[in-house]
């Protein structure tokens, strides 16, 4: 419902990007459309670009840049999830397949490169450096991050600042960035623009943490992705990392079998959850995600009351109540 | 031998090159060093970088942003490689064990994403937009003739058209891209730069038809990578297109099965290796490349003669030759 006032606010913007979107996923090799309209026609929630259009009209700005660079943030977020679901060997997302089921591997790796060139180019159409600069470095920090995730991934023993390191960098890195393009072509102050990249860092981070607790508690189609796949995939998320370290002897050594050794059997998913509701580490994450959602509303102070401020406000609280 | 005189003439800005390289692998993710030192300190030719620096000393750079930019274009080259090496499942590079042998296929899907986004940062850091034009459009055609070649790949009547475009793309675009932006930031005409490109182009395309000659016919050790790969993926390639389009009735049915089917025995790499040479489609193949070669140093007759453009066709004579 909240998310209506959004809707109206920058729905025309909106579907200025999604043209630009259509318009350059287009290519002579048939695959490029069909894969790219696959993952973007899907119902992603256009978030990353979205929060580019409201950063940029919060500070105030009347260009017309900020469609270009909104549509590359999401290219290279879709870059981002294509390769991600080759990495994970994931097979649902959004409700319907990936397109690594779908298409195979290799087509998946491919069309993200090309996804990932074509936001390099329409950041080079708007002959915008800083944005350049911008993205390239979260680029680079998001494929550093899921390294970082890639090594940590079974070491049930990681501590919950590697977890943070990780989910900073692979998720939170490209809301900041999304949300500092919209200052920086604004042309704003060195304040705001750090104000507007500390608002998505900690939405990120917020927004991580709960769907590292909901892999453990929602139902699949509320969701929209496969659930259990962090417990599949031996992934040290928050819940678990903190069910370990609350757990006795026992417990210990069913994550260092499940987790560690990635031997799990039927039934193993279901009691993850049960030790994690137990221990409320699923609680521990929701409130680390709340205390991280208040930090993202207070980096807003600097600017004054506004629509897009109090949307801006709406989208921090959407995330964290999407879990309840 | 010839290439003696390219190391001297570029040894010390060459090293200038790998010493970027190394410092922008460091990660605070181990996995990132290791994969790319490996791919990177396995030997490669630097041939791609080696063009942007002759490139810009033919056209009378004196600046240094050509470090930075024939950096660049060497980690799109290596990210390029690491992906590859996934799509077509090859365990073995320049002599040793692929990355993706050593480490997986996440790890270098990820690795290859890392030194994508620095390609980019070190473009950004040269404040060339034309630098980071031509690159992210050389790699949006790269990843596109890719594509291309996995759909293709088994379609076994497919003409020397679509064979054209594909290694146009796959190969040639990113030597065009590395001797233009030598042109570039000499700030030279649009004629001298589209000189530099064709030159590019005409090796790219020679290079990468020597390449799939020898894939059928050199020794393992000389060829530094696997043998028969083209043929195990299925691939038509040039050789093969002349072979079926030349073969009888029994000849076809062969490559059916080999290369559409992907139904391979014991012995079928020599029959198809016998074949190849039988019709002359090796020679036919040898021959095109030396064509594009020639076309290649006709592009470079708006220079006037030095010691780069002797260089400079030195290395299109070296990659025909180099089938001998």
């Amino acid at each position: 419902m909240k998310l209506q006032k959004l809707q109206s606010l920058i729905a025309e913007d909106l579907g200025k990007v999604n043209e630009v979107i259509l318009d350059l996923t287009g290519s002579r090799a048939d695959l490029i459309p069909q894969l790219s309209n696959h993952l973007i026609a899907s119902g992603g929630k256009r978030l990353r670009p979205i929060l580019t259009l409201l950063s940029a009209r919060l500070c105030g700005y009347t260009g017309s840049s900020h469609i270009n660079l909104a549509a590359s943030v999401e290219f290279i977020h879709t870059a981002t999830l294509l390769h991600d679901d080759v990495v994970d060997e994931s097979a649902l997302r959004r409700n319907v397949p990936t397109a690594n089921n779908l298409w195979g591997n290799k087509a998946s790796i491919l069309v993200g490169d090309f996804l990932f060139s074509q936001s390099f180019k329409l950041m080079v159409k708007e002959k915008s450096l800083r944005s350049l600069e911008i993205l390239s470095h979260a680029s680079a920090v998001i494929s550093e991050g899921e390294v970082m995730q890639l090594m940590a991934a079974n070491d049930i023993a990681a501590n919950e600042d590697i977890y943070f390191q990780i989910i900073s960098a692979k998720t939170a890195e490209l809301f900041a960035a999304a949300c500092q393009i919209g200052a920086v072509i604004a042309a704003k102050s060195p304040q705001e623009e750090q104000a507007l990249r500390d608002y998505g860092m900690n939405l990120g981070i917020a927004f991580q943490m709960v769907d590292d607790a909901l892999d453990y508690s929602a139902k699949e189609e509320e969701l929209g992705k496969s659930i259990g796949d962090d417990f599949r995939e031996g992934k040290a998320t928050l819940p678990v990392i903190v069910a370990y370290s609350r757990g006795d002897r026992a417990e210990k050594a069913f994550w260092e079998r499940t987790i560690k050794a990635r031997d799990q059997q039927d039934g193993d998913l279901a009691q993850a959850s049960a030790l994690i509701t137990k221990h409320g580490a699923s609680t521990h994450t929701l409130n680390e995600a709340k205390r991280y959602a208040a930090l993202g509303a207070d980096a807003l102070a600097i600017f004054p009351e506004c629509e897009e401020k109090a949307v801006l406000r709406d989208i921090l609280e959407f995330s964290v109540e999407r879990a309840y």
